[in-house]
């Protein structure tokens, strides 16, 4: 058994072009229904607004799974820690034995979910599209234009967030590159600039409005995780021209098609093409250099799969690690 | 973060009566609805008759709580490996950090799970029992009987297998106690000589009837934690004087009560006391000494992360362990 800690894994996985295959085997095998994916489980504990989650997923044919615990307080930068934290587990597909705990304390979620970025951006946006208006200044914001910088030429970065001094402090971060930076007054200055949007917020009250969204953009959408969060106007769902969820089980319960379901905006029994038919089939994705399109991003347990098995074995092959 | 392996563990836990308060606590906390427990996880393996369970509770007040991972993969044993498997991870409740993995294979689950029929056992079955019929041979068949040793004053042991040679070796391993033992040839025979019996088994047909117990018995089921596992006869549970659940939430989709609610044997409107209640006032329990009394132990997340907490804050103070 191998105990990895966060720096054996950062030597070598990074956000870098390498891991998007990786990730696109994952979301196919999702939609070619390859895989074995429970419902997430969720302990909420309100008292110190904070909250684990578990994913998992088995896919046919592989020879280990994982098991990903993540967890969000919401107070721990006030005690000087990070928000997020978390582990994953690699368990053996034949004997349920555990190969390797992975102590990335949620570096390879953020990363994953960075990767499932810049793979929405990459078959759903204008291949043209070069400015990025980012929603939140988080590090998913940073993560997720760090992705979309991967498959995309980008020259010009607009920024809003809920508190200017973050918004700024974000836009110094990227000064370094040659690119036109910019911190927008609202989110509807924000659209009127982008070509591809990408929000990453855990707003409970929607950021954006249809009519704010310029003909031809793309917009991913990854803040929304939990019932409660929202970040698109529902009506958005149903206005725009393509609409494609990473797992619509999913995003019918946690992500932005929820609240579109719930306001009666779309019938439950519509069903959308996923990231992964389209990574399978990319003539599904976008159709006309005017469509708007959105990718509704909720995290799934076969893209920690995809990542603990490639973090595991790089960090094997090199002898990191403690064996146990 | 402390990593504890199985050895570490077994040095400061094992099956005494000191574990009975910590699990009767934790069911205590249950009943009493101080616990945030998620419905549990499964991953199913078919391929390789493989299953891992998640399961997780977080008890108002206490500043950790665990996750915990259960893999049962039963064509193990062909390979020389014990089918049963397992870690548990224990967080910080007020940051979510990561405070220990806990990986004990297994072990703390078999542990929590014989204490829980041991604390059935003493407020359900009647003081002076003193026959125990075990069916079923395995690891819980064992872990079960010395658990209910420690409450009850046993000098009958009986047993059933569906494989007479580990009913043989089950009984030749009790032998150095100065207690009868038997074989029972049927069900039916060990349930004429018990005043309490344990099922044990992963059985997916009732191989109890409520016609062939003794006035007065005990049964604890603790088998069928599974939506299609199954040790006794539906009717049983309409037919004896008390039902009690370890939670009646989980009982209803994984345990026997479920069989008798999809047959329509009980409604699904009856409330039941849990084990947690008859803990918390054990007038609920027990009335007559005629009474059939049935226990169904599913096994929750709130067990679990009674134990981990107690074998942490045990090694831990040992300096076991490693630090990462």
């Amino acid at each position: 058994m191998l105990i990895l800690n966060k720096n054996d894994i950062i030597q070598h996985v990074d956000l870098n072009k390498n891991l998007i295959p990786i990730i696109e085997d994952a979301f196919n095998s999702l939609s070619k229904g390859l895989v074995m994916m429970p419902p997430i489980m969720r302990i909420d504990i309100e008292k110190y607004h904070g909250e684990s989650d578990v994913k998992a997923a088995y896919v046919e044919g592989l020879d280990s799974f994982a098991i990903k615990i993540a967890s969000g307080f919401f107070d721990n930068p006030k005690l000087g820690l990070p928000s997020s934290n978390g582990l994953m587990v690699l368990l053996d597909s034949k004997t349920g034995v555990v190969k390797s705990v992975l102590l990335d304390e949620g570096y390879l979620t953020d990363t994953r979910t960075a990767i499932a970025g810049a793979i929405a951006t990459k078959y759903l946006s204008n291949e043209n599209a070069n400015s990025v208006g980012i929603v939140g200044a988080g590090i998913q914001a940073k993560l997720q234009l760090q992705a979309i910088m991967l498959v995309r030429k980008i020259n010009k970065i607009i920024v809003w967030a809920r508190d200017e001094t973050k918004a700024n402090q974000f836009i110094e971060s990227f000064k370094n590159l040659d690119i036109d930076l910019y911190v927008a007054s609202s989110c509807k200055e924000l659209a009127s600039l982008s070509e591809i949007i990408v929000t990453t917020t855990p707003s409970k009250k929607p950021l954006l409005e249809f009519d704010w969204i310029n003909k031809g953009t793309h917009i991913t959408a990854m803040g929304s995780d939990a019932e409660q969060k929202n970040e698109l106007d529902p009506h958005m769902i149903k206005h725009c021209d393509q609409y494609v969820p990473d797992n619509q089980l999913q995003t019918s319960v946690l992500g932005e098609l929820h609240h579109a379901l719930k306001q009666n905006i779309i019938s439950s029994k519509e069903k959308f093409n996923e990231l992964g038919d389209i990574i399978n089939d990319p003539r599904l994705g976008r159709k006309n250099k005017e469509d708007i399109t959105i990718c509704d991003l909720t995290g799934t347990g076969v893209q920690d799969t995809a990542i603990a098995r490639f973090a595991y074995n790089l960090c094997k092959k090199n002898n990191l690690g403690i064996n146990i």
